[in-house]
């Protein structure tokens, strides 16, 4: 496949629709992620492993995973809240698993009701898990309500750096930092990416989670990319939020995302006209959700070249 | 007045209700700029020297120039086509005159029929208008157009730094870089903000007019802010945009704007409580208008604390 700099983590089918009022049908899920694929997406996060009767819009990720691996050249990858989601997800044979675990301990006990020490052995015992399988799965900590949580308010860096090397000794392979409430903001962003990957590595903190709650979601990606994070997740349309961190609503927007890294001469691998159809697929299929986004309402700059396209 | 490390330049009074669909009563603009005012904007926009019958939102400018200039570390500036306007201005007393100059020679025509040539002609009539006066008004050269065209498409970068250069040597104080069309990307914005900053010297290029078109405008402004931006043009809102470029519309929202500066620790002098009150005059007196923003809706984050108020 072609080299690309920058890795697009569409989150959509899990971060999207489990915050979604319908619930989208299992085949319009895989013709999404299906299309999405054929648009050049290489990771999507297409599930989570959590009780139906907790999120029914995801009681299918097991069926999804399996379906998505089919699709050749992508990463399937799945949020799992505890080792008994990380077994469904190592069943299924997810190629990526995530963990979210929430900085604030508030905000732990409020979605998952854990605690921090709870929510380390947790991620030991997955750790055991995956070392006993043929094919390991790689195994990130997502650092969620790193910068600041509705509940707490404002969170401690030093708390934020602690718990990511936590996160790496309990045996996660990477960790992520995730702006759950989108309180982010770009000064901030460069400094919290800096101070992570000196403690746990550089090549240890590679992909960041971004809202746009206040319209900051593509400036914390710049100030993201400077400080040399290389995977961003997104959200086709916007689609998705936090549902247990009120008023924090909205995932930046794929078709916006790539149109600024294409346009700014990073590669995605993605053809932009393509990504920009399947958008129909969740206007047909989410009737009344709201989709977000500009580029896909202005339309492409006249004589736009993207670099992937080069 | 407290020391400011961004200077935010509200331009909703003019280029916000240019393209208005309603035309908003004297009285409410009175308002809205002394409501700005009172809550630390130090520099309005406040409207457009043209012929009433052109753009008969703006026919009140002499008037609001006038009121503006009564409101105490207020900096009133407008936007002039051409020597008449720039007369008007003069005799209205405004503190700043814009003059826009369309790097794209198409637009330039079609936007207010002149070539390259006879606009460099129209500065040096307003330079010498200027030179006459007692009290000289700043004079900038807006260079619009400068990161794309919706009639010619890309835009040389050469053409800007020439235009740039030309626009100094004809008697502008200083130049801003103008994103008409919503086209620019945060590469593109470091790129030729260096350029230019190189041709006619650090501090004649301190601002810039950035759109939203794509979503793209905050990133724009930190990249701008990377490369030695210190003005950045915002409208309340997001009112506004370019009627003559088909498809552009959307300045960059003021509130998420000085939002976003203030969480960086970039003081703008600006009370985001008190501006984000003045929407509320946006609301009632241009009904049915879409407003733009999502910092209006989501709030500030909870413990949330601005530069300006440290």
């Amino acid at each position: 496949m072609p080299t690309i700099d920058i890795l697009i983590s569409e989150v959509g089918p899990r971060d999207g629709l489990q915050n979604a009022g319908a619930i989208m049908p299992t085949e319009a899920k895989k013709r999404w992620i299906k299309a999405e694929a054929a648009a050049g997406v290489r990771e999507i996060e297409v599930g989570s492993f959590v009780p139906a009767k907790v999120l029914p819009q995801l009681a299918d990720t097991a069926e999804i995973v399996q379906y998505a691996r089919s699709l050749p050249g992508l990463d399937v990858a799945v949020l799992v809240p505890n080792l008994r989601g990380a077994e469904g997800a190592v069943a299924a044979g997810a190629h990526k698993i995530s963990i979210p675990f929430s900085v604030s301990e508030t905000h732990s006990l409020r979605n998952v009701r854990r605690s921090h020490e709870q929510m380390f052995e947790e991620v030991r015992r997955i750790r055991e898990l995956i070392d006993q399988q043929e094919h390991k799965p790689h195994f990130e900590g997502g650092l969620s309500t790193a910068f600041g949580c509705t509940l707490e308010g404002p969170i401690s860096e030093d708390l934020v750096v602690r718990s990511a090397e936590k996160l790496m000794q309990a045996g996660c392979d990477e960790v992520g930092l995730s702006d759950t409430t989108g309180y982010a903001n770009p000064a901030q962003v460069s400094r919290l990416v800096g101070k992570v990957k000196a403690a746990v590595g550089d090549d240890r903190l590679t992909g960041i989670h971004l809202h746009n709650t206040r319209g900051l979601g593509l400036a914390n990606v710049i100030a993201a990319l400077d400080a040399g994070i290389t995977t961003v997740d997104s959200s086709l349309g916007g689609l998705g939020g936090c549902p247990f961190a009120p008023g924090a609503s909205g995932n930046i927007v794929t078709e916006d995302l790539v149109f600024m890294l294409e346009a700014m001469g990073l590669r995605t691998g993605i053809d932009l006209e393509k990504l920009l159809q399947v958008r129909a697929i969740l206007e047909q299929s989410l009737d009344g959700e709201p989709l977000y986004g500009f580029t896909p309402d202005a339309g492409l700059p006249k004589g736009f070249r993207s670099a992937s396209a080069a």
